[in-house]
C-alpha cells in the first residue's frame, strides 16, 4: 500500500453507488487525489470521500447531450498529470466494462503518463446481490453475458444485440437497455429466447432507491420502467424473482411508479 | 451503515486476493463476524481482517479433494446464524459468478434464516486491470462472455464450450480453465473462433506474484502454463497484451517459469 503517486493516472471503479461497495484502494485514492475527472453515474455520496483540496471535474456524456468530448477527457487527464497531480479518473462500476477505458489507456501510453487501473464491482454483480439471484447457476445457467443496450456500444443502431441464437443455459445482463423494451425484446426473441425467458429490470442497485420490475419476455414489451432501468437481466436464473413478486415487503417498479404519481413531481429529486 | 447483524448470514465477495481490493462493507464486515466460512482461494491477507473473536472455518472443496460437502456448509451456515452469531460466508471474486451462491441462498431461504449479499469485484475484472486492457472496447469488443473452464459447472465433461459459433466482437472470460489448455484450444476452435484470435492466460492478478502468459489461439495449446491459472482471456481486445510481449519490464509466465526453477523447491511458499 502505497500512497497516490503525483503524475499518475488511476483509471478507478466506482462501484454500483453505495460508497461502501467501493473498494479499500478506491476510498484511499480519492482522499489523496488532487483531481478527480468523474462519469455523470457517480453518486454524490462517493465524490463527498474526496479530498477538500482536490479539484473535482463531472467529465460525463449523459445520453448524447455531449458537454464534453472523449479527446478532452484524454487531455484533461494527461495535463494534469504532467503538472504534477495524482488524477483520479472515476468512472461507475468497474472501469474496464463499458468505460472507454481502452482509448484512455492508449491515449495514456501515447503520451508516455504513467497510470494504474484499479478494478471495481461492477453493475450485473450488485444487481444480482440486490435480488438475491445467482448469475450463474449450475443447475440452469453456466454463462454470463454481458452486453450494451446503449447505441453507442453496438456497430450501428438497431443492430441485433446478439448475432445468431442466444444458448438456453446463459444469463444476460444487459447494461444501458434504454427506455426501448420493445425493441430489446424483438432482439431477443429474434435470436431464439423462448418467450417465458425470465426478465428482471433493475434500476440503481445497492442505493436506497433500488428498484426492480419482472416479467416474461413476452410480457417485456409492457414491462413498467418509470426509473431509467440501468440493467436488464434475461434467464432461468430469474425465475424465483418473477415468482416471488407476489410478496409485498419486495420493492418493485409497479409499486413504486404508484407512490411516484402520487408524490408532487417538483418533490421529486 | 449498520453493524453485522447477529443470527444473519451474509454471502461476501472477497474479490481478487489483494485485501484493498476487498470493498469497504466487506472489510468492516470481516472485523464484526462470529463466524467466517471461507473458500480456498481467499488469501491469508484477507483472513488476517478477521476479528480476534471469530472462529474461523475453510471449507474449500479443492481440486475435487473434497473436504466438506455443499450441505455441509448449507447446515454450517444455518446452524451458525441460529445461534445467534453474525456469519460471514466468504467467497472468492464476486459470490454470484460461479460461487454456488444459488444453493446457499435457496437453503438458507428454505430454513428461513435472514441473508444478504454483498458483491465483490470478480477475477475478470482485477485481470484486466493487471493487463491494463478493457474488456470490452467499442472498436473491438462489444460483449463480454464469462464461463467456467471446469467440469462441475458444464453439463457433461469434455462438453464444449459454447454451443455453436462465437461471435468474433466478443471478449471471453473463462474462469477455471485447468492445465489441458489444448482441450480448451479444440473447443474454441471448433466454436468458429480464428486461429489468430489473442489469449492470455492470467493467475493470481491483483496479487504480488501476479503472471500471464499470452499467445494466439493458434499456440494455446502449448502455451507455458507453470502456475494453475486462474482466468483465460480470449478476444481482439488483448491484441496489444500480445504485441506487449517483448517488453522486458513485464512479469511473464515464461519469464517466472525460468526464475522459479532457478529456485530451490523448498523456498518456494
Amino acid at each position: 500500500m502505497s500512497k497516490a503517486e503525483a503524475g499518475k493516472v488511476y483509471l478507478v471503479g466506482a462501484g454500483p453507488g453505495d460508497p461502501e461497495l467501493l473498494t479499500v484502494k478506491a476510498t484511499r485514492l480519492l482522499a489523496e487525489a488532487g483531481v478527480v475527472l468523474h462519469d455523470d453515474l457517480v453518486t454524490q455520496s462517493i465524490l463527498n470521500l474526496v479530498g477538500k483540496e482536490a479539484l473535482v471535474v463531472s467529465v460525463g456524456k449523459r445520453c448524447g447531450r455531449k458537454k464534453i468530448t472523449q479527446a478532452a477527457i484524454h487531455e484533461l487527464m494527461i495535463v494534469s498529470a504532467r503538472r504534477g497531480l495524482a488524477v483520479i479518473r472515476l468512472k461507475s462500476g468497474d472501469p474496464m466494462i463499458f468505460g472507454r477505458a481502452g482509448e484512455e489507456i492508449d491515449a495514456l501510453r501515447e503520451a508516455g503518463v504513467p497510470f494504474e487501473v484499479v478494478p471495481g464491482v461492477t453493475a450485473a454483480s450488485s444487481a444480482a446481490a440486490f435480488l438475491e439471484a445467482s448469475l450463474t447457476d449450475r443447475r440452469v445457467s453456466s454463462k454470463l453475458i454481458v452486453l450494451s443496450g446503449h447505441h453507442a456500444a453496438r456497430t450501428a443502431p438497431g443492430l441485433a444485440l446478439w448475432p445468431g441464437t442466444l444458448p438456453e443455459d446463459a444469463t444476460l445482463a444487459i447494461y444501458m437497455p434504454g427506455q426501448n423494451l420493445a425493441e430489446v425484446a424483438v432482439s431477443l426473441l429474434g435470436s431464439g429466447v423462448p418467450p417465458i425467458m425470465p426478465c428482471v429490470a433493475v434500476s440503481h442497485a445497492s442505493r436506497p432507491q433500488a428498484a426492480y420490475a419482472a416479467s416474461r419476455l413476452s410480457g417485456l414489451a409492457h414491462l413498467p420502467t418509470p426509473f431509467a432501468p440501468t440493467l436488464l437481466f434475461v434467464g432461468y436464473a430469474f425465475e424465483a424473482v418473477l415468482n416471488r413478486d407476489a410478496e409485498p415487503e419486495r420493492g418493485c417498479l409497479d409499486h413504486l411508479a404508484a407512490l411516484a404519481s402520487s408524490i408532487r413531481p417538483d418533490s421529486i429529486e
